[in-house]
């Protein structure tokens, strides 16, 4: 399974870095790259004919006004995961907003905003139809968080 | 490819019906069913249990808290589409927050609120990962959307 | 008195804790888990299946798209109060919509975002319809809320 | 088991039909009032008194500022479902925060915006604490909206 | 000029002591006083029935479900200006429609949130119709604060 | 008692009708006002000159960014009650958060979204301090809300 | 002058239609697109790259997750006026976020939910930067506004 | 070129500095002012008056009810940008809907909230109708930009 992974800034990593993790202990194929929509668009779209035939899922994290995932999702084919990060003002709901309300026809897989894990969960998840072998890596994903819960919960007792 | 759409009451049903007729038109195995998470549980858990092995993603579509598609999206590994529907009340920013902030673990690729048609998209879109010929359809599909587009930009000079 | 309180993750256990020690102070039977609707769903089953016969009220605490109150109201008849928790975006909103918000047939009794102690005080005043001794416990607690504040009205003047 | 539901004004009264209604169908021993908590304070006081050692559940509806669920839960040790309405601004926002936000000490069992079926089922479960036959009537409502659910599931299909 | 301050809570007269400060240093008889309108509603009203014939204005502050000056405003016919306290949630959004979405009869003068100083001043404006030397008071107030804008501006220049 | 009403635009007069109705049966001597913050600036300065010595209370209504009564507050030193309209979009947020977000030195009273009663009530509130037969045209004035409220619920029961 | 009007779907014509009548009306060139950012990308830069050296300001529309005006300001040197449009969810709120909050470094400049009058007035506003002949058709625009107003104002009195 | 900055406080100027700098750095000829709407509207217009021959466009920044923007707007032909500062409480909703959604006629080019350096950039690329050179110079810029995130870009991969 092959993931690329763009955002918009890199003062965005640090939040991207624990979905980043995840995709790679899964054993995902990832790229990992800083493409703006509205500062580099040329070589966004180079980049998106370039992955066009071998990526599986695309997740786009940006901020505030969020138009990334939106602009990749248009040039290209390949499903994408949006993520809208939290900036300085408005509590999310800026980014949140920009890229859920997609007009018809040009969708973007919107989750949780600031959660990467959620980001990279999706985009496996997408992955898995065609690999079903992740599925086996989400359910024991699941199965760990379960657990920790079942541990939380005796702890507590 | 094999797409489960589920809602949570009949009454959503018109705002569905343009991207179940979508998904039809695709050529798309469409399985339509009412089920709800808080008042049918278990039907729902027994109809997950019986399309857990060949359906590619389900679309869940629900309006107010809207806890259908976080309840399907952690009783199955198949990746869910949530469809946030608009309300009498909060115009459709209780079911948006209610679908897309899913907590760690179990996302939802949320789209846009009442667009059925962008879920049906979506839908597919993660299905052509395993059944590449639906790239062309939906290169097709958006070719149409830019011709209308272009169509009514020539209507309008 | 029986009182259930479920939190979702055990990291919202701070936020719940006054809340649990106003229970024992009052002489509750409090049994207090976390298990979620979304990672542990079996175990929640087991759990309100175990208590339905001998419990009074139930508590639910979450964040985010807090789906734990309902999914539990669904699956119960005892009375539940949804505590929404407010968690690093949004301001509590989607938590509070996530809950308040049930469709037709399934209720949360939501209090205030973050206050264990309302939750807490609503669940006794529910258990007390049943267990009267628990109003004039109530009625103690309120007059000393009435007493404390016109100690600080006399400290002021 | 006996509810007595207060709204701030008449012009609710459409709004509280349907819970009212069912709480009589489900044979709850109901009393309905308009008392408001600004313009009628004495008389909702002196029915407050009046109700204080038969009553079980008190359902408050307002819109706007709805302060009448807070000031009766003030000033009654039986706890208040609170019924936020939606005016003709806002959306119902301000109802709903007015009602579920009450300050530490007084809460308010908040419940759907414009949804008195959801007041009546959560005033009639509060009741059930004490009178255990009622849960048995919710079980058949819920069973019932189960079938529908069903029903409308089969005619879909 | 006589001004009665009434807060909810001690807790918020840290937000509110430069406002009485203003009141002080302007000549005003300021009565400050901790009353609420959920755990001391007796001890308010009598305090109301006190001063209603020698009191100009009334402000009053809350947070959260803010009902105190709506409480105040329906107990008298002194104009009452209400102070939205922002709590630790909501932003203050909850406060200020709790507060200024009063149902029609019973306004409240709602100003800035968390702003005391122009709870007194607007207080002082509305005492100013029957003791027009507060009117010099408050030019030269302003007066004031435009030299300093002028200063500030001199000194940026 | 003089009291000055400015509406921003005429097309907000038939929210405004009602209060202004309600000011001359309570026999205050009435000026209505159409004058722009924006379009008549001149005009509106002469007018608040004009005004200033025998006007006890200014009415300021407006929608959109409502920075009339802001404007107004900011010449005179006459009380500002602050009227926000609701316009086709935003649901009445933005006028209301216009006016009542007053920057510190120069408060708005502002009252209940389309609410002219409201407004026209708190103007006499104001006007009261100074002229006090109109508290107890206020008191009967609620008296016949009292009233009104008594007799619906008479009807009801 | 001339000003290029792009709109993302031709449905949102009728809302530009009364702004593009009053650029023609002041006697500005103008060029009427419908162009959208995620449907027909290529045909947009395409525009864009056209009018480079003889436009002096863009206008552009969109609604929901609105992209037009900032994909156009990344790919143009030329400034861009923003006009967001409501769509049947979130009240406007969605557009406006996604325009206004652009990312440091390509401005969007933002004006009224649905007001095509205001975006044609600051686009002309800005041309008149290098025609200063528009100076005074804009300021005889705002006599007739101000006329409107007094003719209003005289009307009511 | 020449371009006005002013600010409703100086408290204000932290987040001005940035903006400001870069208009120096591009060869601006900048005047920077504090001047308050409300505080010290006379020098205000004075301002206003003094410049309106020689300066090519207006920055006006403000928080809260920010009036600021559109009283300079509704005075003076010169294009005005609109920047909203988030102030303590709302988030910056307060001083973007009370700048962005000013009424008919007088409109205010808003830009993202707390960007002083979107706002510089609108300002000159309004600017550069008249000074072309300047576009070369926000080319660069951009240029500059898109070095910065194809650097960020090298450094990740």
């Amino acid at each position: 399974m092959k993931i690329a992974v763009i955002m918009g800034s890199k003062s965005d990593y640090p939040k991207l870095e624990s979905g980043i993790d995840l995709l790679k202990k899964f054993g995902v194929d990832v790229v990992v790259r800083v493409l703006s929509a509205h500062r580099t668009p040329i070589e966004l779209t180079e980049f998106l004919e370039e992955i066009k035939n071998d990526t599986d899922v695309i997740i786009a994290a940006a901020g505030k006004a969020a138009h990334l995932p939106g602009v990749v999702a248009a040039q290209s084919l390949i499903p994408v995961v949006g993520l809208p990060i939290k900036s300085s003002t408005m509590d999310g709901l800026d980014s949140l907003l920009s890229m859920v309300q997609m007009p018809s026809g040009i969708p973007v897989a919107t989750v949780t905003i600031d959660s990467s894990i959620n980001a990279a969960l999706m985009a496996m998840q997408m992955g898995s139809i065609k690999f079903p072998e992740f599925k086996e890596k989400i359910a024991d994903y699941r199965r760990e968080m379960a657990d920790k819960v079942l541990e939380d919960d005796a702890s507590l007792r």
